[in-house]
């Protein structure tokens, strides 16, 4: 199985084919993340979830995802009183904590961090996200949810057309969500942001030179009325050198019931990285779009325990062995779908 | 089953049926809380445990009770670094959440956020403790506690006779506990605290209106002579408008073995939702009270994991299911009760 | 078998013939910490994991090895918001954790409290350190990791030379060692430390009136150079009167590999007991010599595993019944050794 003992650090290793590799198996663990069945395959295997930097969403996600497949998760969260804090080396944290289980799952605030970690690590180890780095699990996440929304609506992911929404110049997951995109067919990309927040050229020019359309614009109403997807992320006001700077922008970029009424498709899907700032300077997806049907961001949610145990299943080579070790869930369990 | 499926959010959702169902499914759970047997019946299955504000015991003792069923727990701590902190509504992290597990135990620091956490949650939700409202599993575990104090003793619940001692207008488990009695009949409260901190009259009245006695007094020896139970909590100094208001009623709700001995009958149990304070000006119950074996605190605690181990049973509907799901402790485990 | 139900509180309790037995444990767990096998002997168990004192590492490494038996683990962290930090007095918070868990690990900064809340438990308690006081865990893997890599070179341990170096004055972990060292015959202890970090006078009596050799030493490299085993602890710099004391000896107790290479035996172990602080103005142990098949350091933590997993089977008295609940490892899993 590809992964097998492999590190899953950026979301470069990726081919076309392991995404779709990645994705298959990530249906397959549906009945176990919905309930219908409960597998042991991971039975004594223990996830070492090493939470330099907290995130309790990713961290639970992860967690989950392990105790889903029937495995054991050791946590750590937070860094202060990590040895790291008190000047150990990654190298000499990874030697060590690479003894206390079968697979690490590591957050770190620190750019590159993730992937020195792993480089000493004598288990293979998951990026949780390393500073404004990578995030590869949220990426292929992301991918995994537009390719379900869609696939059922228009048949395949290529000439797929997706609007982000926001601060794409800092937004992580929008620039790694472009790298995975343009691995397919003939992508329309509409960036629209803030000149200031601007998508970086490097992510432009890597889609444009694969071939993709990719449209600039900092007008959001029609910027999402030929779109398949909306992928809205917050502006986070502090970035913007000044309050005047910040002031021309107010509220252009936010996405409510009455603007996706007016301008998008009518099956236009809405995605967000989460958390969504629900307050009322930042709401950059209103509260009123909760009955949307089109609104698939706790879908995203969803689907992430998805692709984490696909992952998980895949780098300790148990994906042909899950259903062997399963059986019938004993326990009331919702019965609405995901 | 009740409550298969079922949020457990107030105290209020109880009838005096309900009740005696959830203690003699927490009778049952007495051999694998005591090691005698381990059962496996959730295996697979997983507890949120979800914890916006500190509790380490709460915490810990829903998590025990979750693995001794044989679940699985992934759990948060704090709040602050939690996306709640970041504008995220309740609505959105219940969304998400909800997701990952399938039962969630919440204790978040504001009155009502957890009957709106589990409006939006997909899966059951257990009040773990909301601010000043509720915390519905101590006020089953302490009726739990006084029923096998005192039924032994005297036979029934009804005609018990109690005294509720200390600051008893921001004790959220007195009031959830006077809710909880004024079910039984013919139920005499004596209440006793500084007039500053005496019971709200909506508790009083409530229990006057069910036809129950009850009691005021600020007054702690003559209180506590013809009752079957004392339960006694803190009375913080600063919650009185000065130092000298606090003064005057220092030390007065102080129980020790020598006015225990003095004015108590020789049963009467000693309760108290703990910690207990065993500093100097705090001391609400004396240390010389350890070897009285009518101290029942530690059997409250530990009727604590009983209980909560018969609400997951019955929400997920495992009742029936325990016993064939278990086997013989095969590890040293203490002899001795709990 | 010994230890069935004891506390693990301090290396006083231990003759040679109990860490004989211990490593013996230790030695028949290597199959399940390299994940050759799996064993579930305490598939249901539950240890408290209980650190009012962060210590990423150690927590993780009791976890792990409770896991690796098929155990559960609820933990804490943190001290601030338990309540003991509220006025709880360790009788109390030991009566109640103690109804939570078959086993409680307890980490605390205050010396002598873990045997304090020990002899309120009612469940079996090991020590994870008590401030200054005791860590008897790590001693046992430090003189484990010293029986494994000098035996195969000098076949015993009797006749062991070993040097420790750094701040001998506060370092509880050569504290320990020179007590479990004591239990051998003829050993030889280079102490080499600044003077006003110099190994207490009772630990250097105790050594001596035992017969052992006892050499001091404020010079590095000619006291490393008939020694099996290097112990180094890092020597903090605020530890000295003044600035200028601390320079006076800023680098004299740094090893690298061209001083190992210059004054030790080509077979000379290297040990530290981790974090190793590798910032320039600590860097006790320079990373040049992590290349250097004698740096025992992680192979140290490593063993911390399998000494902890030896404990707690012993407690639970299960040491007969892990190859039984045993079976292969059906996942991918390091090839390489620990």
């Amino acid at each position: 199985m590809i992964f097998a003992g492999s590190h899953i650090l950026s979301v470069e290793q990726f081919s076309r084919a392991d995404i779709e590799q990645i994705f298959a198996v990530a249906d397959s663990m549906e009945p176990y993340a919905l309930r219908k069945r409960v597998t042991r395959v991971l039975e004594g295997a223990i996830l070492g979830n090493m939470f330099f930097e907290p995130s309790t969403r990713t961290r639970v996600s992860f967690g989950c995802a392990f105790n889903l497949l029937g495995g054991e998760v050791r946590e750590t969260t937070g860094f202060k009183s990590s040895a790291i804090a008190k000047g150990e080396s990654l190298y000499d944290t990874a030697r060590v904590l690479s003894g206390y289980s079968d697979v690490i799952c590591m957050r770190h605030p620190e750019s590159g961090s993730v992937a020195e970690f792993a480089s000493a690590s004598r288990v293979p180890v998951v990026n949780g996200g390393d500073g404004a780095n990578e995030h590869p699990s949220q990426a292929l996440l992301d991918l995994y949810t537009i390719q379900k929304e869609v696939t059922a609506k228009r048949g395949s992911m290529d000439g797929l057309r997706i609007a982000m929404i926001g601060d794409l110049k800092h937004g992580r997951t929008v620039h790694s969500l472009s790298r995975l995109l343009a691995l397919y067919d003939n992508i329309e990309v509409v960036l629209v942001s803030p000149e200031e927040l601007a998508m970086p050229e490097r992510y432009v020019d890597a889609l444009r030179s694969a071939g993709h359309k990719v449209v600039i614009s900092s007008e959001l109403n029609h910027s999402i009325s030929r779109v398949d997807i909306v992928y809205s992320t917050r502006i986070q006001e502090e970035r913007f050198e000044s309050k005047e700077a910040a002031d021309v922008y107010r509220g252009r970029f936010r996405l409510n019931q009455s603007i996706y009424t007016e301008f998008c498709q009518p099956n236009t899907v809405i995605m967000h990285p989460l958390p969504r700032d629900s307050r009322s300077d930042a709401n950059e997806l209103d509260n009123d779009l909760n009955q949307n049907p089109n609104l698939a961001i706790f879908r995203q949610a969803d689907n992430g325990v998805l692709v984490r145990m696909a992952l998980f299943a895949m780098i300790l080579d148990v994906v042909g062995q899950v259903e062997a070790h399963s059986r019938e869930v004993n326990w009331y369990h919702r019965r609405n779908g995901m």
